[in-house]
């Protein structure tokens, strides 16, 4: 019985199977992969009654172990949401697929014609928490890029979890996806999760879906590489050439449209020479959001409180945001390149030099000039879903969809070229 | 001094000061760069006197403590040579800057203009043996792709390398690019290794360039991402199909052309229904090559030895090559998928099915058809010059050049849009 393997032997033999499996998806056509898709979303929606069965012990349990009221809703399941979570199986089945796709074709002198086309990764692993909408969303995207998954959810929803992945697991096999194609590691036992972390050569690429130590502890013991952001310690500098109106209708969706998102701005920066930057503060203030600011800023309002030296590099996902008062350009360039996680910064500016210097020289994964910070989102970029928010620096930056599930090979086609 | 610091607070510190001097040559033209590593060629030129003087010194040393005439071959420069490499910083120079293209474009329906655009990935780690031209090829790479470089060199080269450093430092600092951006660790303290490939955060990416012990030490040991290839078993795959003069001329040119680079074929695959096998064999035992094959290989030709089982995973670097007949392409497949080691592998065919199929199903970073795989080098691929072949699956694959040094990250124009 695989449970009683040790988690790397257990871990092991799971990865092996999945990359077996990849193999076979690999190759599958991007309708063949899309019609499983809508099978597995069918049979999703078919299998209500269990899930919300399992679900309703997940929380009951949740309950009696005394999980708080924001987890038991991201816990939770009734019709609607589930409803939403097979319509995005959908959804994914329709966006356009990456593999086999050519980036680039050329034809050397020798007559060799190389190109660079997509392939899909091969086997990721996706580390989450509470939220079982994972289960279907990772599973969607990787099965729809080509990739082999191993789902790793927290303890918290691991019947609902289970039953998700078996009502996928029946469809997409039904549709000729080996079962392996989407493997649910079948212990909460955290060693498998240290197990996945280590295992090079097994798993390609891990993805941690989750609250910020998850996503820390990943990073520090990942052996394996990781996608993932940190923090989300978005700025917005308001430029002395702002447009008022646009700078107050800004900061306030930036900040306050949704709190805990990894887009909302958490510092905002105000050009001394913006006239305007009083009434901004004033709106943030008369919308309910609490501000810390250093002495400039504070002397725009007497309702700011004073910032301490961590506020700038805090990530608070509630109604706070820290402000400064910058000396222009370069002083907000260098606030961001001192307290910036690399995520997303926006400027709003009506200059059109310093916009396209700030779009330049800011170097995080995502860079706006004149929007919401909370448009940081892979629906929003046109992606159709995402995998993701990337803040490193290599492979996939910013949010990662199909095309960042996929890497590339080099093809080489001759007509019996030896090198000289 | 920076000497007296501890390895890790020593390479902390120019990992500061090299991500500094990237936040400037990040924002340098392209012919501004270009003309900096002209510059620094001419520089290069100037200084033979003292890089010949410290290469002598290095070779006197090397000889005194043993080092085989192969290393010495490979540590010595002279007149030429010294050309060369001054050449080879002027060839960079003129290469196509990816930094800044657009890779697409997109308006979404709110009117926010999305493009994605490359930039440099940032401060690059090279630890190399015993070349001195390393020092500068990747040097010239780096700075023409607007990455600072941390270069450590092995301790046999280390009068070399300081001479070749200073030489282009002095030509990159007077075309105004700030001396951080080029640094050579100044220590040849071995621990100083260890502590850029555990320098997360401070080295975005190793590149290590060398043999098989030393790139096997910096994947085990790294936590910076690492672009490399620990192997390459490359196969050709003879199929049944093959034209024989082709067959004969490829195996041939792919194994023995040059034995010791690693695009060299290492394992051949004769389809047991290619009737011109014993002539593709016996023309590489009359060339000189000892092969090592499976019991059906043995039948083809007495003067064949037998294959253990190491042979399939071994790159011998050698005029040395292992043996199999395969029932037919899913069998070569399956051979490759079991010992390949995802660098380069090749089949020879006229039959374009078969070729299509191995062009897609081989998971290797360079898959060709009728050709021999000792094209798989950057200079082959048009790409001008080359920082290493990497099997790892993510961020670049196969040869690596500027493009491959570099990352993109999303820019949104907007005219104030907010999320609703």
């Amino acid at each position: 019985m695989s449970k009683l393997l040790p988690p790397d032997d257990l871990i092991a033999q799971l990865a092996r199977a999945g990359r077996e499996a990849q193999r076979a998806l690999g190759r599958m056509s991007h309708d063949a992969k899309a019609q499983a898709l809508r099978v597995a979303a069918a049979a999703l929606r078919k299998a209500e009654a269990e899930v919300l069965a399992a679900n309703a012990e997940d929380l009951a349990a949740g309950e009696a172990s005394g999980l708080s009221p924001a987890m038991l809703d991201r816990l939770m399941l009734d019709s609607w949401r589930l409803a939403a979570i097979a319509d995005a199986v959908e959804n994914v089945a329709d966006l356009a697929d990456p593999v086999g796709q050519e980036i680039e074709r050329s034809t050397r002198p020798n007559g060799l014609v190389l190109s660079r086309v997509r392939v899909p990764v091969g086997l990721i692993g996706i580390i989450y928490e509470s939220r079982p909408n994972v289960t279907a969303d990772a599973a969607a995207l990787c099965v729809a890029s080509g990739n082999a998954v191993l789902l790793r959810g927290g303890s918290e929803a691991v019947r609902s979890n289970r039953a998700i992945h078996a009502a996928l697991v029946r469809g997409l096999t039904a549709a000729g996806i080996p079962a392996a194609a989407v493997q649910l590691v079948p212990t909460q036992d955290r060693a498998a999760v240290g197990a996945m972390l280590t295992a090079a050569g097994l798993i390609d690429m891990i993805v941690p879906r989750g609250g910020k130590s998850l996503v820390a502890r990943v990073q520090a013991d990942a052996r394996v590489p990781v996608l993932a952001h940190l923090d989300g310690i978005n700025h917005t500098y308001i430029h002395a050439a702002a447009d008022p109106a646009k700078a107050i209708q800004i900061a306030i969706n930036a900040k306050l449209r949704r709190t805990g998102v990894c887009g909302a701005m958490e510092t905002l920066l105000l050009d001394a020479q913006f006239p305007a930057a009083p009434a901004v503060v004033a709106a943030l203030l008369d919308s309910g959001c609490e501000l810390r600011g250093d002495a400039r800023a504070r002397a725009l309002d007497p309702r700011i409180g004073p910032a301490s030296a961590e506020d700038w590099d805090t990530e608070y996902l509630d109604s706070v945001l820290s402000v400064a008062v910058v000396d222009g350009l370069d002083a907000a360039l260098a606030h961001i390149a001192a307290h910036g996680s690399q995520h997303t910064e926006a400027i709003v500016s009506e200059d059109e030099t310093a916009v396209e210097r700030f779009l330049s020289e800011v170097d995080s994964a995502i860079v706006m000039a004149n929007a919401s910070t909370q448009f940081a989102d892979g629906g929003e970029f046109g992606l159709g879903a995402e995998i993701g928010i990337a803040t490193g620096r290599l492979h996939a930056r910013g949010p990662v969809a199909l095309e960042g599930l996929t890497t590339y090979k080099w093809l080489v086609r001759g007509t019996g070229q030896i090198r000289p």
